[in-house]
């Protein structure tokens, strides 16, 4: 594991940020490995994402903010610096549909997506053999319209018990309420099963076979109040034909599926992922 | 070029439908090169396209209605029999992007669209050069909203007079009247510049980049008379960023753009497009 | 699961094959689902897949080859008839990397692979828990260059007593001595981390880093008795830049390898493929 | 059109490589457009490119050097600087097949390309019409065994005449000598119709059409003295089958062909391209 720390810096453009940055991290004796920024042509927005190595690096991260604050000052700036070393802690929401879970436990397993699952949650049983294969506790939460309230109460115990940086929603078909929403900006993944903006809500499949689309897509995107309409941050496509009937979109949805959120995990694990509005700026 | 003919077959699914048609062209002596068949599951339909070789085929084409209505009429078919060698007469429209039309006229010139292209209209006098390269008729018919009716009409005698079989809108930007699309059932193929149903209508980059999609698309689909929704044929993607520009967008659209359109018009030339509903089945 | 029949033809290309295949199923009152053909324009030879409704079809199966012979010789025909309802029994081998048996033994399990697997081999045993989990009997057989011929013969004591249809090589890193091939003619299939003929042999993600090329692959494809040169059965491709290490290229080829070693044996498993030469003709 | 410079960088590794060069532009009052910047993991290599705006930079490019040499020379970098408003004198040599000329001179005609097109070369007569349509010198320079060392002494003085930067080889079926390899390092991008390192030299499509491959590729590589073996600068595939014969893998070679030359081309153009030995680090 790279023994570094990841600073992610946005703020309105002006000369003299990248100098700003580079050389506060070469004053204190950092290398830099990664140095990746953007400028938003339309609204001069900056976007930095700068990684170095710690050794020999001669701040602690415990005075990075005192140190660093002045510059943060004057040059307006949104930032929060990250350790490479460091797991978050992801939970993982699943209803019936496993492929998705499997997937990203296998990657957490064979250490593609460097970070800690504590838990998954689930409204129904069928996935809890995957979670015991992984040892990791599966927690059972049926939702209802009348206990919605209730579910959703016992899912933000857990994640605050258990620390959850991440939550993934893994084709876990229940919609969530503003204010469990409101709770986690940017923090909640979702996997929509369509090529958004075409095909939100429901049955995305039937409604692509219904406009005989020749191409069939998966989302990833940020959760926000509005339903399949956040900050997309990764999108796949796959070719079908008439040969292919509403099951067969279904089998190649999910490979699109896998590859799709799994990505989207792994970048916001890697702190690679910034907001611009309602879009992402993704330096992979 | 092939001396075949090509057989266009749907109707309800039935037994024996193959051994009917394969059987129907053996005993004329035909040698059939290309035998394609589906049916859809959910609405038990069945589609064909058969192309056989002419050479010591005992039937004339004129005699091949007569001789192969028994058939249809058993099952119910509709159908169409093409020959291989006609060259379809197509009409290109384009406004002022020409890099479609640049991209059509290139293909049929060195052989690869097995077509006529007897005239080309826009409503803008930029893409006459492009015509004259190769000596195509340029008709400059200017659109308004006042003359719009007679610039329709001034179109559908062009059309008329050269015989078309086939109108492509390559980016031709003005949208067409009911009227003037239930003229022409089948016979009009437009490239939208989003995958549809994603962004229809008017500035679909725009509505791409302020989306947040992490891919754009271009969809070239029959005209019907509700904007952007008619059958679609062929739809291809390309991958964008936050490095993308809106210009960069327009960019990468055209590449797009140029494949999928070209694809689509090969496709329809070729005898290879069924529609069911508002889907099409495409034998490729 | 459809209670189907599927015909695989091939000979050489003759007037009448469509019509009388068509027609034989016809005649037994069968009614076919999917009629594909294929005639090679350089060396006329035909290639057929058909699959037929055996609700009704007056032949039993026991039955078929006694009246299908006729049709057989007169046309000069290879051919052989399966079951869609039979489940090939599929033995799969692994060596380190598990990726490719992991997605093999998920996809069985949900229903995408139609098959038995009555049995793992690996040379290693990691991979051990995997079978466990899916309570599949997993068999270590050590391979060294003195041993190779008694592990040759266990592995094969192995397919005769579980009647093996089909051999996956999924990442088994052992080559397979020619007696051992010969045996098996195209029941092998094998997933090489490169796209075929590039990178043959051993490391080839390496060879593929120093060559600094742009895209890397996977090629599944029937084992013969020259390294990596068997019939190709389908490849992939993933795009890489200077910013992908040597691992990063290996973990990038684990999805491409996946995806591509599944939609082989998959292919393989409905009887989709045909050899002709040193090349396949998948009727997908 | 952007006022623009291009500083591009390569040297070992070592710390405050970023923050020197970020601050030199920062002292002489220069915005930052865009850094970019990779190291080698395997050989610590540093790679950078900057773009900044020039409007207000305080140095002239005159000046520049002499300026930027004691960084340079403190960190053994290899450099240069270009201007964004500086468009290349590009040659294109073709030989029968157009596809990849036509679209280049598309691209350049609409501003896609920022380059000057001088001349043209070719060993036919073919291409003449898109010159002329173009307005551009069109050279026909027929080679033979015997003649090689003139002609291509002709296009070298074609070369000097015209202050050429960089000559594409679009299509150009003549193998150049080392001779004349070695005068333009770096200057000479070909285009491959296969995807290297598979098929190399004659008749690429043949040989796939062998291999049976699944996908066919096209490759824009800058030529050394190797044939086919120079380091690769784009890549791209589409898929064939069974179903292509020769010739559609030719016609679908020529899409890939005019996607992928005309990228590495636009890249080079735009000085994103740097060499690590073999392999290129391109800034997209």
């Amino acid at each position: 594991m790279k023994n570094s720390a990841i600073l992610l810096v946005q703020c309105r453009d002006q000369k003299g940020l990248d100098a700003a940055i580079a050389d506060f991290i070469y004053r204190h004796n950092g290398n830099i490995l990664h140095f990746e920024q953007h400028q938003s042509s339309d609204d001069s927005f900056y976007f930095a994402r700068v990684e170095w190595d710690l050794t020999d690096f001669q701040l602690l991260l415990s005075d990075f903010s005192a140190k660093f604050n002045p510059i943060a000052e004057k040059f307006g700036m949104s930032w929060r610096v990250a350790l490479a070393t460091y797991r978050p802690r992801v939970a993982i929401l699943v209803s019936k549909y496993d492929h998705c879970l499997v997937d990203l436990l296998y990657r957490q397993r064979i250490g593609e997506l460097k970070c800690e699952i504590p838990l998954i949650i689930s409204n129904h049983p069928d996935a809890q053999r995957h979670a015991d294969f992984h040892a990791i506790p599966y927690h059972i939460i049926p939702v209802t319209k009348e206990n919605k309230r209730e579910a959703e109460q016992r899912q933000r115990e857990l994640f605050d018990h258990h620390k959850i940086d991440l939550i993934v929603l893994a084709r876990y078909m229940q919609i969530l309420s503003p204010e469990f929403i409101s709770l986690y900006p940017q923090q909640i993944i979702n996997i929509h099963h369509s090529f958004l903006p075409a095909f939100v809500g429901a049955k995305p499949h039937l409604q692509a076979y219904e406009r005989g689309v020749k191409l069939i897509g998966a989302t990833a995107h940020y959760v926000t109040e509005v339903l399949d309409d956040g900050p997309i941050i990764e999108q796949g496509v796959a070719r079908i034909s008439h040969r292919d009937a509403l099951e067969d979109l279904v089998e190649k949805g999910r490979d699109l599926e896998k590859l799709v959120l799994s990505r989207a995990v792994r970048w916001h694990i890697e702190n690679r992922i910034l907001l611009h509005g309602n879009r992402t700026v993704i330096f992979e």
